[in-house]
């Protein structure tokens, strides 16, 4: 039987090369290992803890999903759904609420982190809590267990939230019998950071993202931004160092890589390695900037989105009638 | 249009006299009102916060399904289904969790009896305390919300429920618009209580219940066990301090009523009124328990149950893509 891993994506908006590099291409590399049969699902639903205009919705959703397919996610080789297609998610998640213990909630870190966040400002520990935020990690357990994965690749800010998925199906096993298997986590280890234009981290919150699909003109102008210090043309540098190598390396082939790794040695100025970086990230960008273009311009993303959702619930209606009959519903 | 109600009936076990008279009565009762169009469920997954036992869920459900059917409720000119036949109750839920403040649920009353338990035990407040019995008052406002009726018939330990149920419905429609109808509680104010075997209340937890269906030499027996105080036979009797005259009148026709009271101011021996009471309940329940029993040996209550959830989603299928619309969903 084939291995089964599970991939849960965010409807956000504004994915930058940051988000490349260090989570879509790692999951879709991950899921390329022969003999790996690869569910992915757009987590809408939990989206809505914090997204509560309709149309933001529906755009981050199509966006994101439209992201992934144009960076490479085969529909055909895999199974590719919108959370909210899949209604045995919600009704597996009652009957996991009911094998929670509360307990195991308090101690969620996103509940804890809002908690905290309250207190330092005086406030009432829930102010502003939705039961949404607090629950989540017992739709997260549903979304998983529903498919039973063999593996789930998450970053380590994840692996709490699969620890109470594995709790919660070792207490409903304990009870109605050896109906979940144990998902395991994988964590990536090797994952590259990319900087931003300020040289630190690329993220949102610090602002000094390159958006995944800029078009060519505004990359441009966004590379150009890019920090560097103030060596001259001619001096000898050092690639390990640079921001801009460091990006290099991930968009331009391997010769390319080299050659400039050569020209680093020899003396090479900034402004001429933006151009060449501006060259390589828009050569790789090309296909799927266009193809990402092409499919928020048609009705494809909601076609494939449907026949995803129908794969996926092939699996999940009849597992769920096990799963209801093992408790008696 | 119709005006709408709705009941959810618990799936418990030993339904008794008791129950019958100040709970199934009056709500077939209230439902009976011309122009009322009656919702009733089997709330099987709400029981599911405390009935871990496969076999037992299945009998409670069953056996409360035809409890109700034998007592009257009629399944052509009432909706009746199964909670869990719904899937879209647990769809709704969710989508209501992130609308629902937590604070709201931190107050609620079942949970917190079970801290302030929990806390006088000298226990930690959460112990023991699942994810299911902290969120239910969120399914019950989706069960409600679902199907927007204009009445929900309660009793009053059910009144913050309902409240619970229009924050939410109010907080929804504030972001969303204009989706959910508030619907209004209805309380039956003047509801007889039976009393038991030995006096007070009939209720379960004093062991002192006639079961609904007792077969008739059960019944005799429990009838004649039925506590009196020694007035002698030929003393005249005051009906309105007799536990067996209140009883009685729950299950005698008008004129027997009037006749008991007529012996009771003659004097009458209590053995005498026992054997009349025995035959008034015996008399009244004999249609529905050969119906009840008819019921239990057949698949009929599985169809009736079947076809129900049937026509409730007629009503919540489209309603449900509605507000999955409205959310962006």
């Amino acid at each position: 039987m084939a291995t089964r891993s599970l991939t849960g994506i965010k409807p956000t908006g504004e994915v930058h090369l940051g988000n490349y590099i260090g989570a879509i291409k790692p999951a879709l590399t991950f899921a390329k290992q022969p003999g790996l049969e690869s569910f992915y699902f757009i987590a809408n639903a939990h989206g809505l803890t914090k997204i509560t205009d309709s149309e933001e919705m529906r755009q981050l959703t199509r966006g994101i999903a439209a992201t992934w397919l144009a960076l490479g996610l085969d529909p055909d080789k895999s199974v590719f759904y919108r959370q909210s297609d899949v209604p045995e998610v919600f009704e597996l998640s009652w009957l996991l609420a009911c094998m929670a213990p509360k307990g195991l909630l308090n101690r969620a870190h996103a509940y804890k982190a809002a908690v905290d966040e309250n207190k330092a400002a005086g406030k009432e520990a829930d102010a502003g809590v939705n039961m949404g935020l607090f629950t989540y990690p017992i739709l997260m357990a549903a979304d998983i267990l529903l498919f039973q994965p063999d593996v789930v690749p998450v970053g380590r800010d994840q692996i709490q939230h699969i620890e109470i998925a594995r709790d919660v199906a070792r207490q409903f096993n304990h009870i109605f019998g050896d109906v979940f298997k144990q998902p395991h986590v994988h964590i990536e280890e090797k994952v590259a950071v990319l900087p931003g234009l300020d040289g630190r981290k690329m993220s949102k919150s610090y602002g000094n993202t390159i958006p995944l699909f800029s078009e060519a003109n505004e990359l441009q102008r966004l590379v150009n931004r890019i920090k560097t210090d103030s060596l001259p043309p001619e001096a000898p540098k050092d690639p390990e160092t640079s921001n801009l190598f460091t990006l290099y390396k991930e968009f331009a082939g391997p010769r390319q890589v080299e050659a400039m790794q050569a020209r680093f040695a020899e003396g090479i100025g900034w402004g001429e390695v933006k151009k060449e970086l501006y060259w390589a990230i828009d050569e790789f960008m090309s296909e799927p900037r266009r193809r990402y273009n092409e499919l928020l311009a048609s009705p494809e993303v909601d076609r494939l989105l449907a026949e995803g959702a129908e794969r996926a619930r092939a699996y999940s209606q009849p597992f769920l009638q096990e799963i209801k009959k093992a408790v008696g519903l």
